[in-house]
């Protein structure tokens, strides 16, 4: 009797970018997690679940947002070793996460600590909305077509990467930028790449902001926004 | 009085990866079109809306698929004029495109094609989840944790573009390879990405393969094919 661990992605913000299929896993699992920071505050995916259940089906996860290496991993043990009770009696535990269980997901960490805990348990994901994606609908703006290629990178990576993906790729999404705006905005301007570029944070939330990228320049912006640089001026909306 | 033409991502295939966005679009939408090819089979995009609204609440949109560039455009100008008829009178047409409308969609060329018929026209997009996102999904595999990077291109971008990905970036996904799958999987082995990449088709459909690429070397696929080439196992499921 091994339970099911689902990692559900609840899209970048909007409530009605969950799809339909992540919506029943919701509904059906026995418990549903969310991940919460320490601050007290409502998380992006918490706000997406509760606009579509009741609030006594979830379950919060404390994931502290700490730079300190060994105070992440006791979160991770802690927050796993919750998730892993019902695991172990055969239940389904569904855990709500921003965005894609599979792009840049706590999810990842969270079911990798939990297998060393159960490691009968069967792990599954259901796709979610990226940021990248609703902040090209949101803009207007085509991030592919024919025969050109996209380079996803998150600006921790470093500034030669990011400089080496603006001169080969047709289209280039920086995330992870937005404490470092000035030094992306910088590395994209001398490639010649910030006059089409497009600018996103908070998407389908209060306070939500897209904006041509060369508005902002000189600015600082949240951890989590994304920078679309592409190709052609943005087409449409 | 300006009509609105909405291009609404339907997923890849399983009529459940729809999101309540877009499923919500297609119910208030005046009208609500669907791609097919000329050989009378239902498409992936009708299948999917046809498991949600009532037959006679869709129009299909013939769009043969021809190599002849000039019977394409025929195509996408007589389609242009069919959509372009109800937004004149200011009524909302939607759009149902398999994947994301932003990414590789038809709907960018029909958009572009009706703004010059009726260059009022609002145009919108609501995201869908792709086939990128659907295979990592049901292969149990993490497309991008920490500082990693993914580049997406299609095989039509040519072999040395898929070369070059595959020696720099920790995950690559390469679309519309399966008709010269034998090549990319050459390539692949050259630069020692064929043991931990993943192919799929058909997703969510009656057919769907997902299975190792090292187990499908000297096989061929369909046009719509799926590979990620990722720097670890298929981890979960």
């Amino acid at each position: 009797m091994s339970g099911r661990l689902i990692g559900v992605g609840v899209g970048p913000g909007d409530p009605e970018l969950l799809t339909i299929k992540g919506l029943r896993a919701l509904h059906e699992a026995d418990h549903v997690f969310v991940p919460v920071g320490d601050t007290g505050e409502v998380g992006r995916a918490e706000r997406v679940v509760q606009t579509h259940l009741e609030p006594e089906r979830t379950r919060r996860l404390l994931f502290a947002l700490s730079d300190d290496t060994a105070a992440r991993a006791e979160n991770w043990e802690r927050a796993a070793r919750e998730v892993s009770e019902p695991l172990r009696c055969g239940e389904t535990c569904a855990f709500a996460t921003i965005g894609d269980p599979n792009v840049y997901s706590t999810f990842t960490y969270l079911a990798r600590t939990v297998k060393n805990h159960v490691p009968e348990v069967n792990v599954e994901t259901i796709p979610g909305i990226t940021a990248m994606q609703d902040l090209a609908a949101r803009g207007g703006t085509v991030l592919l077509e024919g025969d050109e290629r996209l380079a996803l990178l998150p600006f921790t990576a470093g500034k030669n990467v990011l400089q080496s993906a603006l001169s080969t790729f047709e289209t280039v999404v920086c995330y992870k930028g937005g404490s470092r705006l000035r030094e992306v905005l910088e590395i994209a301007a001398a490639e010649g790449r910030l006059e089409d570029a497009i600018y996103g944070s908070r998407l389908g939330m209060e306070g939500e902001e897209v904006i041509g990228a060369s508005e902002i320049v000189g600015r600082k912006g949240p951890y989590l926004s994304t920078l679309i640089f592409s190709r052609r001026e943005r087409e449409f909306g």
